[in-house]
């Protein structure tokens, strides 16, 4: 376990993917309670919304309110995604939103084509538009994905040779267009990685972009994302996106894999951390709080587990 | 990852820790579906019921008439608990019970006070009469399992010097005896390890018992579970008891712990050796039908994942 990082971050995904995905909204007040007590067991990051078409996703269409309703907690990034330009500007006129620049790319071409109607090649070329736009709007890019980086649904596993074309890709775009985008991450977006395929694609990103810091956006979609999680950390990975109670999973069937998890579950993987002596500046128990939170508005059980167990009284002791 | 073993074995736990958890019982033809349709998928050792107070146990009051109902697949040992004289007379007494002795110990003192009502010690030098019975019965004995190996809820973590003691009574036992127990297994009874203290426990385990083949029976109490597994494959181990579907977590608030987890997914511990390229013996598919079996009995959505998500394409693709 030599190569665990010392520290790690860990940026919250719950307050978007749980309450996107669900069949009705709730209300403005429950979903600023839990941000807020997100914040307050110490995510520094944590994204609130999408600005996305409120005729396509009702749930999310309430976004400026949700924003405006949050007390704010110094040094803590809300932050919002959106997926064209009305959203961009709509994420832009709302003033709590803390905007982060951020690049997309498909390493699957049939998801790309599924999802964004475009090759994954001409969907990465557009990317040159975000730049210029981001950059008219005095925003640095601050994170690239990879989506679909370990595979999907459609075409079965992506290989590791066309993940490094879109790796390379970005690392052309970045020296024609004079930027560096710090953050780069890999996203299985629908749950194909496992743990070999982490070390390898990770020590892939290190080659091929030496100067990023390599996250992981992981989902538990087949029960082994924690696994994946611990293969990250061995190579010392230190970025992951994660989702408080695991949110974002989609316990309805419908679509052909039927109902799945969500992201990483951010108290298992806080916990996970805090056991093998990895500092996230997290506090546990407010995690769990926060997670029994989730838990109560959306009304039912939900897929994290230290959630529902507790602490161990070893943790308990060592845990203010 | 170069320890990783090339094959596994995995024994299922899921109709003796599902079933006797639940507040009301399950019919004969029920259970039993369910115990024809895991030896289907490839599992050869099943625990099927546990011959436990049928006053305190109701649920399992009705073990004898299981064992009769289910049709036996040549191959498969369906196994049954007992954890006194009279649970293992009654064992003794059901024909179509395949017998695996077995030896308890306890690292945690707290625990097995809790538990037995005596001393780790004491409850230690009690197993000398199970060898007895066993030899007197003919039946050699096949798994040591330490409890609590990692700590437990009451007395917090379990020193690896404690550890050590029990591991050393059993190896000291065994010279005394005259016998060799082949398998020994660090249980994570209330779900305490993480991936450090397993693979450090497993080393010692194999110092301690150089002749013994290591196993692991572990919890996902705290979402780790996975983790903990992949560091125990990391280091060699290839010999873990799961439960399908998760079988065996408590969603009923109760305890000081309140609801909790069961053993590790047997789908998803499956699912994650066959990502390895580990041989399980197991038919993922078939594995996924008898969870979703499992659920449908029980009749609440249920922890395992794989279950719900199905198999990726790649994989569908490659278990006919």
């Amino acid at each position: 376990m030599s190569s665990l990082p010392s520290r790690v971050d860990i940026h919250e995904e719950g307050p978007r993917e749980g309450f996107q995905i669900e069949p009705v909204g709730f209300s403005i007040a429950d979903r600023a309670a839990l941000v807020e007590a997100l914040a307050d067991a110490g995510l520094h990051q944590i994204q609130v919304a999408s600005f996305v078409n409120p005729k396509r996703v009702p749930q999310m269409a309430d976004a400026a309110e949700l924003f405006a309703a949050i007390r704010r907690r110094e040094g803590v990034r809300y932050t919002g995604l959106w997926l064209n330009e009305q959203g961009f500007d709509r994420a832009c006129a709302t003033a709590s939103v803390d905007l982060v620049g951020a690049l997309y790319f498909y390493a699957s071409d049939a998801f790309s084509r599924m999802n964004n109607g475009v090759s994954a090649e001409a969907h990465a070329q557009s990317q040159r538009q975000w730049l210029a736009r981001y950059r008219e709007a005095g925003l640095p890019v601050e994170s690239a994905y990879v989506m679909t980086a370990f595979g999907c649904h459609v075409e079965g596993e992506v290989s590791e040779a066309r993940l490094e074309q879109s790796l390379q890709f970005l690392a052309q775009l970045q020296q024609e267009e004079g930027v560096t985008v710090p953050h780069v991450y890999l996203a299985d977006t629908v749950g194909m990685a496992n743990p070999v395929s982490v070390a390898r694609r990770v020590s892939l990103a290190r080659r091929v972009l030496p100067g990023a810091r390599i996250g992981l956006h992981l989902h538990d979609t087949r029960g082994i994302g924690m696994a994946n999680a611990l293969a990250a950390l061995q190579q010392g990975v230190d970025l992951f996106d994660a989702s408080i109670a695991g949110l974002g999973g989609c316990p309805f069937s419908g679509g052909s894999h039927g109902s799945s998890s969500g992201n990483i579950c951010t108290e298992d993987l806080a916990f996970l951390c805090a056991e093998l002596g990895i500092e996230t500046g997290l506090n546990l128990d407010k995690l769990i709080q926060a997670a029994r939170l989730a838990e109560r508005i959306i009304g039912r059980r939900l897929d994290g587990r230290l959630m529902h167990s507790g602490l161990p009284t070893r943790q308990a002791a060592v845990n203010p």
